[in-house]
């Protein structure tokens, strides 16, 4: 990965000032583990004097993300302008009940990426819609006829290179004084799980048409594998 | 709600440019539920030039949100200033599969929270943290010795009061064109639950100590009730 040009702002950005043990800007392969696992992105950018913010699911393309919405979005649009962009992610995976509130904690993993936007447009945008819609319906664009030349021209894709980033996973059983262990406050962990439901058929499906195999390979599946996360002993 | 004081400012983040009919700024019922069934947001503001954003748990307290990190975190510092802050949070609810990849959605909730922080201190420290950590793990104060006074002192609570906020809600059928549903495609929704695991014992959980009623009432159960954003028939 590279870093921006301005250095010592990322630097600032980045170096985290508090359990350093528990953040990593290197650890790639658990930053893309995680972009798997979780599709939702918040998006912030400079607007008139504060961030504004928005959630937006990407999708991993090499060392950049994609993010698509209406030609008709102005937030899509103000992205588009080469605003910088700073990208937060998280997933909450856990409650980890510690002998004390102090202690008490969340099991997560969450990342901050740093970048800007620029419009997709000509070739690159076919694979980049195909790619935007199987990494939320896996499986789905083939079968699926393609998009029409209205369709491309009504989406707006845009590809945010990541200039720099930052993992953060807290993945620790409670860490209690002595003095805590040895009274009666039950501790451990409680695992929080995603997974897909059953399929609901729309109520304009035509009879006869069998159910997608994109959608019988998720349903009743979780969505990603806890083991991903798994504890850490202390 | 109030508005904050600067109108055309606030007027336009909130007013949405495109389906205005999925968009509330005044459906405070259903902001509350969203606070309610999902603990994280994503606190944005500006920083150097660009907009910072991080993941952070919150809780809902009257018409403000109550944020708590640690006294040596320079981002809660720097929210604790009083910059604009702006919040993001979302709930991804189901996958949408519509017979073309460009009516392909997903099923959510999310809602942009605009405000303040100020550090909360004195008398007011005590029941907010509270707030927070029944919040998280609901029921549990009771369970838990108090506070110490090093442990208030190193704990950085902020509130937010909410000046204005927007809720989104995404929850309907695929909508596709009649000459798709004419095709041989599938559509219909694949929903995801978040669900609580078993409880994980602490490896220096002390023999003897019962599983806390706390975490006994959460184990196996969902997050939240998915009926809270049951799809809509078209």
């Amino acid at each position: 990965m590279q870093f921006d040009q301005n250095g010592s702002m990322t630097k600032k950005l980045t170096s985290p000032a508090r359990m350093p043990e528990r953040v990593s800007s290197s650890d790639w392969a658990g930053l893309r583990q995680l972009l798997s696992d979780q599709v939702i992105a918040h998006l912030a950018f400079p607007f008139e004097g504060r961030a504004m913010v928005l959630p937006s699911a990407i999708a991993l393309d090499g060392e950049s993300i994609l993010i698509h919405g209406s030609t008709g979005s102005r937030w899509m649009r103000q992205l588009a302008t080469g605003v910088p962009v700073t990208a937060s992610i998280a997933s909450l995976e856990g409650l980890v009940y510690a002998r004390s509130g102090f202690e008490s904690s969340m099991i997560y993993r969450s990342a901050v990426l740093f970048g800007s936007c620029r419009r997709v447009t000509g070739p690159e945008l076919e694979s980049a819609l195909d790619r935007l819609v199987d990494r939320l319906l896996p499986g789905r664009t083939v079968e699926l006829r393609r998009p029409t030349r209205k369709e491309f021209a009504a989406t707006l894709v845009l590809r945010m290179e990541i200039s720099d980033w930052t993992l953060k996973t807290a993945n620790f059983w409670p860490e209690d004084p002595e003095s805590d262990i040895a009274g009666t406050a039950w501790a451990g962990v409680l695992p929080i799980f995603s997974v897909y439901g059953q399929p609901l058929a729309a109520p304009d499906l035509r009879e006869g048409i069998p159910l997608a195999k994109s959608v019988a390979e998720l349903a009743g599946k979780p969505v990603f594998e806890p083991d991903s996360s798994g504890l850490r002993l202390p």
